[in-house]
């Protein structure tokens, strides 16, 4: 999506560690109407299929989530990152690990809010090494219901995660694919 | 707000613990449509205002923040709780009591995302002993900046925040103001 990748270039900056720093407009500050507008891409895409629910992760995904949502008329979930390592016998459950903090979180999701036969779309701000995309993939299929694709605002291209899921058959639509980045700048994959 | 108070009526469901569970349409599970409407109501009792930003706290509070940053044009800043007791230089802090969790966290937002002279609209889910308003109200004065209002979606009128605020001459706006609450029913107050 051409307007998000200009936000990138214009607005993003590469920082050592393999950081793309976009919190002036992606999941810090939020630029309502970016957003809007990338639900809107989203929806286009998505429209002949049925949508019954947005599932996200809190906390950086709920903004497009919910942006996207008023689209689809349908409701968003976002999985919490559970702080005990009780998971109530009423939830869902995956454990992810943030390569980008450096730790694992159980993410928890209550299962009144995925049922069986329902259409989930999978949200979320960055898909990278696919850790948060796989671990929302597997809180949609205990559920007994079916992704009807993973969409992220911005994918690095360059790690595992998006092909991996592509190569298992997910339909995995990322708005900008970064292939490489550093210093210097920003590569784009071609669409 | 009528339409709040009947989805607490309908879904909400008080908790041992002075807890309101309503998961299933605020905080877990998001009604986009009545966020929606929630946010043109907040917008219309502050459309003579001028709103430059809107400002949140992760995770809870975004989605009705961007729901309501649409109607206003602006951009939404959700605090970050942060996990370390290093909070960047560039960074206003805020140390926030959590009744809830039973812990505390610093909250930090960029000192790029609010600017001296700004207008700033402070919302949340809830507003109870008042913790959370009252660090961003405290970020909010640290940037030089001005708080427009601090509204909340529920608030619980026996608990001190809300008051406390009020009489500091905050404009506080809450859509549904609980009054009493039990395991056999929720008296709100009158408008």
């Amino acid at each position: 999506m051409e307007l998000l990748k200009s936000a990138i270039l214009e607005k993003g900056k590469v920082l050592p560690g393999d950081v793309l720093k976009v919190d002036c407009f992606l999941n810090h500050q939020i630029d309502i109407q970016l957003l809007s507008k990338m639900g809107k891409y989203v929806y286009d895409n998505f429209s002949d299929c049925r949508v019954d629910r947005i599932l996200t992760v809190e906390a950086s995904g709920i903004a497009f989530a919910c942006l996207t949502a008023q689209f689809f008329c349908c409701p968003v979930v976002f999985a919490k990152k559970s702080k005990t390592s009780n998971v109530p016998g009423d939830c869902y459950m995956a454990t992810v690990k943030s390569y980008t903090h450096g730790n694992v979180n159980d993410i928890i999701v209550s299962k009144d809010y995925i049922k069986a036969g329902e259409n989930v779309l999978i949200m979320d701000d960055f898909l990278a090494h696919g850790e948060a995309a796989n671990g929302l993939v597997s809180i949609v299929k205990s559920a007994g219901a079916k992704v009807v694709g993973v969409v992220a605002a911005i994918e690095k291209g360059y790690q595992k995660g998006g092909d991996e899921l592509r190569a298992k058959g997910y339909n995995v639509m990322s708005l900008a694919i970064i292939d490489s980045m550093d210093l210097s700048g920003i590569k784009f994959r071609e669409n």
